[in-house]
């Protein structure tokens, strides 16, 4: 097995620098479109022959050093008690959103193999078909960004509902997070068991706290997940998006890896996580929209400032967009190994 | 006349710290939504009379240490040759899209006096009635904010266009660029011969870009259009939205005073702009849906790390927004000027 991305997130010598995509199986994949034509996201996300069909694709067609278990991160509110639709064009909508004490109370901390036995299954199948190719990731949305969706009742542009709980009821949200934590964990530890090589732990909202917010809302549960993890000796990535403002608390979390988004610099980054944690990122999704020659000089300023960090993954900043020519993310693999080898 | 605003910019000694707060003059105002309910937003930007009315209502109201002239950032794009619309809930719509080199080479460059009258008639009246109370300032868009609209057409998510035409088409997107930045300078230049006080170049999208994106495709208008006001001896405010990875570029910029947002730590903020700018900002705005205790909190931080700053002027670290309550925004300023004496 290339085993080239596990190294890396180790910080251990590697041959050439390992490249994964957020969002490499999806929209902008041809072959992936064929297989949502047969069934819609919660389908697929629910069905592991197609699941793990669609999370081979970039593994095949693209040529990258890990796949991921292709599901979404609001899975696991379903049997929390929310019911989850995904809109066309719209995006998921959670209903009814969670706003007091009571509604938490009357969530439920999942039991994955009996709440969510198609996400293991998926996996079991993955590792079967992943043998001698790469590792597989599992994943899991960090606390914090869960509870934005749950409190919200989908995505949000200022989270008004989310921060007004906080700022107004924080006993309220701390127990929200409390029990979401406790959710992650042990689908976390479920999707490991079944067979997930590594994790990802996704805060894809984190970067619309400030930093001091950030320290009281959202890492502390970040950190109880991952020091709950820690003893399957998996790696453990946890990506911190629009993390310009929250590096040095965010390297606290434990996490092996951190991975950043595109609007910061790598180098300096890396300078403010130190050396001992590894990097992955932070090409943004965009730059899939150059011409071969920018794309190139993009791709070698990442490299050569990723090379100082304990370990580095190459990857996008945040995830690869439906527009995105699917060629380009195939350049983009061939550029990483090439120049990084 | 209470210039304690003034003085801060320039990092003069201040008896206390002063605030204003972006869109203080807004549909969160009962006072603002009875005017707007005459003339639609347009209008009201175009109506001297009116905008000087909602212009003074937060100084009267809240008693903040400054005035922000009435208007919007993308009133300059459409004697540039595009169709504004402002569409209710939707934003603005631009039509039609800049896109060709031909694209840019039909937009025109404004001459104020001409194009815009009423933005300098409204200065001139709120120059009158601002005499013994507050200084006036003006604004504009940043050139790269102004160029995501007019690629665009409107507000956006990811930025497709926009990026699609700097990362394959450089030299058409320096070409509006070098058109805007004449329009940004030309407008603010008759902002201030009219009579505003001070300036501020909004720069809502630069948070947008990657490090050396920002420094190719933002930056360098920033500065030409700083350059070219320097003459004029009033103080000019760099507002860079979503700052984290940009604050040691955006230093360069000129500026007397950099705006950040709430997503860093102003105290590290101050760190990385050094002692020769002074700073604003940077409450978040929903942190004024807090209880007062939490607020207070907030703003006591704030106002102790602003303190090493060469200069603070107190602002929220992004638009009030429109649901916040209006008794709130009283007692921020109130809280900022008690605690800050």
């Amino acid at each position: 097995m290339n085993d080239t991305f596990l190294r890396a997130c180790r910080g251990e010598k590697v041959d050439y620098t390992p490249i994964w995509i957020m969002r490499q199986a999806g929209r902008y994949l041809p072959e992936y479109q064929a297989v949502r034509a047969k069934a819609d996201f919660l389908t697929l996300c629910k069905t592991p022959e197609l699941a793990a069909e669609v999370t081979m694709q970039p593994v095949d067609i693209l040529g990258v050093d890990a796949a991921i278990l292709f599901s979404d991160i609001l899975i696991p509110l379903e049997p929390m008690g929310m019911r989850l639709r995904f809109l066309e064009k719209k995006g998921p909508r959670l209903s009814k959103p969670v706003r007091k004490m009571k509604d938490i109370e009357a969530l439920r901390t999942i039991e994955p193999k009996k709440d969510v036995p198609f996400v293991l299954d998926t996996i079991k199948i993955l590792r079967k078909r992943l043998r001698k190719k790469v590792p597989l990731i599992g994943f899991s949305g960090a606390p914090f960004t869960l509870a934005t969706y749950m409190i919200e009742g989908g995505s949000s542009k200022n989270f008004l509902e989310t921060k007004k709980m906080m700022f107004s009821a924080p006993e309220v949200f701390h127990a929200l997070m409390q029990k979401i934590t406790e959710t992650t964990i042990s689908y976390l530890r479920a999707q490991i068991k079944a067979g997930a090589q590594a994790v990802q732990i996704f805060d894809s909202w984190a970067g619309a706290l400030a930093p001091d917010d950030y320290r009281e809302f959202s890492l502390p549960y970040v950190k109880e997940t991952i020091e709950n993890l820690k003893s399957h000796d998996v790696p453990i990535i946890y990506f911190v998006n629009n993390c310009g403002g929250l590096l040095e608390l965010a390297r606290s979390s434990g996490a092996d890896v951190i991975g950043i988004d595109w609007r910061v610099d790598i180098g300096k980054a890396i300078t403010r996580i130190g050396k001992e944690t590894a990097i992955q990122g932070n090409l943004d999704p965009l730059a899939l929209f150059s011409d071969d020659t920018t794309l190139k000089t993009k791709v070698k300023d990442i490299l050569k400032k990723g090379s100082r960090a304990k370990g580095h993954i190459f990857n996008l900043g945040h995830g690869i967009l439906p527009q995105t020519p699917p060629e380009k993310a195939k350049t983009l693999v061939k550029l990483v190994h090439e120049l990084s080898s």
